[in-house]
């Protein structure tokens, strides 16, 4: 095989903060990671808004993907010390799965772009369809050194990232319930952000890990490493992911972008200086691969940096909120109180806000842990243990803790306005009885 | 006031690798520090067996203590800034209450004895009264220091370990779901055994506890942080303190007391240099505190030394057994299995140990969370969250994770028994026969 | 005064990796980070290129300025606990000092522009005299909530920065041999570089400060503690600042600004849509506050993502190697060797590159510890520490590991040059004569 | 070879907080760590006196053992995979050294006994000759276990100990300048005494070690992390090696054993229960093997408890100073104030000392850093540095930080005598004059 043909004869390592040194022993590998494509995720922030609010939190999806090909390579030196083949379909580890496990680990968030979930909201653009065709398009530097493993090797690549490759080993590496991705981002935004929530102990669930016919299970004896690991994930999102101030800042950017491209198809609007060249190609819904590669935070930010001088208030508010980081509030609310939202949003417009750009709602929920099932919209592999006699049994059978938070969402509903509302005994008169009726609604920060 | 003449012009510091530094303003804690009863606590290790199967974790009573007293100081200075009593009976924090808060913090376990649970069971001994008794009885060096503050001082900490001290702010940073000592103890053991699990935002919380009229409560901002500390505790136990090995070794050691207890009462059965000098008053079961403080770790563990040649077989196996690491196995089961146990306990003294000293049964349980009920047999005081407007609310009624696990209680029950019963194929036949009958009523590590 | 009426009744914190928490609990404080000049340090990387070699390393100016703010607010503590000056003129601390000791560190790195060195080299800029204008001109937000304490505070904090603040306790706090900015950046270097040489002991550096008649000296038991930081700051030094490639990839930015800069001086050499509007006060030597405050990390980099594709090679060649991280490879030279120097340009012009740039030369040398010299450019306050009976004694005197480093410089002199000259054996033949002879003046990655 | 045949089929691993998992895939390495020759590490402490400062520093020689055993298994893995050795005499790995060197690793402590060096002084044992008589001593359980993989097995671990091995590689692992046992001690003193000083970047140091013709050397690459631990190892002997209360602590269990030794050796002068069983052997200079295993810390420290109250008055003393922890105090000398030294002593006595049991001088040194000296009475292994060419070059050549400490002993000369004498206006005055007269030799901690 091409692959194994170009190894290292000496281990080159990366330094990286939270797996102390990323190990690359393959040629393919090395220059993969010196691709413009993959330097460019150096631009790309990992947490987007997060960082405003967790402001040790400024690292780019590079060292992540890093991190995840660390993991995988883990895996794989684990699994062949401990589990390695001997015939086909033993349900053993077939350490050939080891390129496409590496190189799909590495290259799976290269189609991110900035602030990606809120981009690809306003401009439909899909990160795992664009990292599909940066490794399949003849043209990209990623594919062309793909290639020197095999000619159908740039599609095995992107089959794992699509789910659909053969070895359900492989394939839940990357992608399952505990996989190498969450297993890096959570450390990896843990050791950011100053919290702990996210540390649960990587080595010891690394260990456990087994291969089994279907995919990848775990030693019952390392039950209580996977829960803390369920448990970790589930607070980094109750804490971090979910942090109401950074959804209030997305919300803020997204009513920008939104109010941007608003302004490009209301030409008379604008003054003609406002055209952003590199976003013109998402504004027209028209864009190409190289047109993506362009776009980075830095670019983004650029623009907002003019726009906060725009003619157009609101884009120029919107745009100076979120440069200096002047969120909107926002209060929780339930299916019930969602009636007086209208009313909330009508005394908004009165305060003379424009609720289109200075309103939103926003749900965030989380299922801590999923059971298989096949009738849901995107099914979810589930967590099963192996017992002595190496019979398998879900998760939630075994684990109280696990069992107990099971198929339960957690997370909230909150519903975004401009912290001028909350204002009280102000100079300007005119406003107050306004203000006071806003906030007769609220009560200890839910809608009532 | 007498503390605070006693105030250090500079303070003093003890390095400590989970606090980094212990921190000493007054020369009365200083002064507590250095006595005898105290430095004794050297001696005794805070985890007992758990080293045996956690061999980073062989620290004593000593830095724990000191860990108490700090975390304590913390709060203090926490309330002091933030919440400062303006007038009695406001529910604030009345800064006189230091003394006191900080004394009982530092003594709170000056009566633990070596593998203290397992040697009170044999000895009917009790730490807590022990405790007391070091800081009322006239002619310790711990009283006498305490008087120093004033005539009544002494009861006043000792009423603080008795929860029956008034001002209920205090009792809690010493004794309660969640307080210095549990929090300390719970980062000390994690950061000893090298696990993860009991690594929780000690700074957070006690950056969110308040003073209440009726306690310590803590804001509903920091709501994640204290769901974070229940999670872990729950896990040190279920991981960490519960550890099945643990728990054969405690078997092996109290069986090991009770053969010594019983062949002192059996005088023609033991050689005469067996006598162990120092355990005598509790063979008696008649000791002073000096009988008491001269027992530590070393004494106990130097006895088994000798013990491993006693003529007793038992006494002897029992020692050897301990001091060289061989415990016993284990099977969990349940109520209806617990029916088979006679027959197993049959076939282990058909196999040629004695019943009495060669098995045993356990049941660890822990509830990770208790709302306050007060027919509980000890009821806990539950955890309080304040909300904005200033209204406590439980803690289970807002946190669905706290919820999910409040009242349920986890853990398990064991059977233990020698390795030998699971021996197969073994050179000598004669005992097949049973080990395999005895075998057969096991099942991925279960009794069927 | 204005400042300690502006005490928040409760402390507010934010998280931070390095030193967990920072605690604000002042309005003033809290609302200087909330500026749009505050704000802006989020978007101007710490450690420019070094991110592009420790890829954990992305962080940004705004949270070391916040550690540098939590450093001093400890010191001032320490100092007000264990040294509060009883008189005028005793050389202990003043608390009335805390005002001007945490604005002047929260502020004193506001002036930094985007790739702070190389930037100004090219386009004389100074960010000290920027910091100071920031915080003293009238119009900036800074400068009107500094007003809020006195109407000469801004004048006061801008001095310390100076350097001519009358309480040199307060000057070395925030700028001497060891003070709250270099201690802040060695531990979050270290931190996000994931390397362990700039750890050293900050609770006991801070313990073991104390305030002396003429600024800040250090008790003679915390010795070992002020030689670790020393030791630790020479080697974050040696091993990330000085790092080869991050050298070698500013010389690769500065050459590429030189460049943009000489193409707007020789208008015919380039298209009209090359010119980068926020430069161009830059190009022009003529630039507003406002123009400064513009810029950041994401607007240059957003520049070289256009460049990559200017009309001018050099231009785009330089904007890709930097982007794409494309190095020029380095050799260490001495002062016999430079004679060789013109050779190597010589071969390296017949290759086919602009010697001017595509080559330079770099010397980093750095004092480790410095004894006070007088006559010195810029003479450095030197390492003091008190005996027991108050004597001070310099730092050099008593370590023997400090003398034996001090006054010596560390560190090297590189002759930067493209990777392509050290080709072997390449397919096309006709510069390989060329590399050939080049390659022969190196020697294990010197000159000779 | 009989070690390979025994290689588990699934790695087992034992936690530990310095290594995370101590990595086992062999049973002949798991036997030995449970035989109870090992097991009776877990009762000798690492640091011996030191744990009374530093009290975090509980820890035993136990799990220095596995670490170094794992740090070696590390070096072999990296060697194995980077430099494997082709033929014979190439100066690179044989996998086949593994074996002995995993094994030296592991057992190269083994007979360490109870406050080791201090032991060793009063009573002439000698733990390295114990060590080998453990492995090479056909009645031990060790070596039973060793002969299974050959009858020279354990001749062969004996002489790696002994260094007397025929290949440098495996005798430098464990025993040079930078070996597995220096580096485990380091990180692991440095976690458990919570200082920072001893942390350097084991990982990448094992990263650039590799196999030379005539033992181990380091890429030039990482020189700097070879410098870093060289610093961590001066400062861990600077700051908690030679900590002076730790020394006094030394000094008191010294003079208490010598004064228990003389008590043996005049019998007059004691109560016959005095006899401490266990220590006869030890006074008659006639001990077995097993009378030496038979000693841990918790045997002395019970027969110290024991002391605490014999009739004679000097070992009474001692050994209550020595439990409850009340050092001697210290000063620096130099060899113009040894003249003084009688009439110091001259004075305690007067005071109504045993100068002989009541005074010490003690000093210690220790070389950063050795180039290799064939004339030095223990020559040790210079440190080399591989250039790029492959040419070796010895350390303090290019590093300027290790030419400034090469060679240079760092370390003290104290005198101890009871903190008594530095008492002042004390009630009982017929001291005082005596006091003043021997404080009047001292000056900031020296005598003068």
């Amino acid at each position: 095989m091409g692959f194994f043909d170009e190894q290292l004869p000496k281990e080159k390592v990366f330094r990286d903060p939270i797996h102390h040194y990323i190990v690359v022993d393959n040629q393919i590998i090395l220059d993969l990671i010196n691709t413009p494509e993959f330097q460019r995720l150096r631009r790309v922030k990992q947490l987007g808004t997060s960082a405003l609010i967790f402001h040790g939190a400024e690292h780019s999806r590079f060292g992540h993907s890093l991190g995840v090909y660390e993991i995988t390579r883990r895996m794989c030196n684990h699994f062949q010390r401990n589990y390695p083949s001997q015939d086909a379909g033993d349900g053993l580890w077939n350490d050939r799965e080891r390129p496409v496990a590496l190189c799909a680990a590495l290259l799976h968030d290269l189609g991110h772009g900035p602030f990606s979930h809120t981009f690809e909201h306003i401009f439909h653009t899909d990160h795992e369809t664009i990292t599909q065709r940066l490794i399949t398009s003849p043209e990209t530097n990623i594919n062309q050194i793909l290639r020197r493993v095999s000619p159908d090797f740039p599609a095995q690549v992107a089959s794992v990232i699509d789910h659909t490759y053969a070895n359900p080993q492989v394939v839940q590496m990357i992608s399952s319930q505990i996989d190498a991705d969450r297993m890096d981002y959570l450390q990896r935004d843990a050791f950011y952000t100053g919290t702990n929530y996210g540390k649960f102990d990587l080595d010891r669930v690394l260990k456990v890990m087994r291969p089994v016919q279907n995919g990848i299970a775990f030693e019952i004896a390392g039950m209580h490493a996977v829960e803390d690991y369920i448990l970790s994930r589930l607070q980094m999102y109750l804490q971090v992911y979910f942090h109401p101030v950074s959804r209030s800042l997305e919300v803020i950017l997204a009513h920008q972008l939104k109010r941007a491209k608003w302004l490009y198809q209301h030409p008379n609007d604008y003054q003609p200086e406002f055209l952003p060249q590199l976003l013109m190609p998402f504004f027209n819904g028209r864009f190409s691969l190289e047109d993506y590669l362009t776009l980075d935070d830095g670019v983004l930010t650029t623009y907002f940096t003019h726009w906060r001088h725009a003619s157009d208030d609101i884009l120029a508010d919107l745009a100076d909120r979120f440069l200096n980081r002047r969120p909107f509030k926002s209060v929780l609310y339930d299916e019930a109180a969602a009636t007086r939202l209208p009313k909330l949003r009508d005394l908004i417009t009165t305060a003379g806000f424009n609720a289109d750009y200075y309103t939103a709602t926003n749900s965030s929920y989380k299922l801590p842990y999923d059971v298989y099932n096949p009738q849901a919209q995107t099914p979810q592999s589930q967590i099963e243990l192996v017992q002595p006699n190496g019979e398998l049994v879900e998760l939630s059978q075994v684990s109280t803790l696990v069992a107990s938070v099971a198929g339960k969402e957690a997370g909230d509903m909150r519903f975004f306005f401009p912290k001028e509302m909350l204002e009280q005994h102000q100079d300007i008169e005119i406003f107050q009885p306004i203000y006071d009726e806003f906030q007769s609604y609220l009560h200890n920060n839910h809608l009532i």
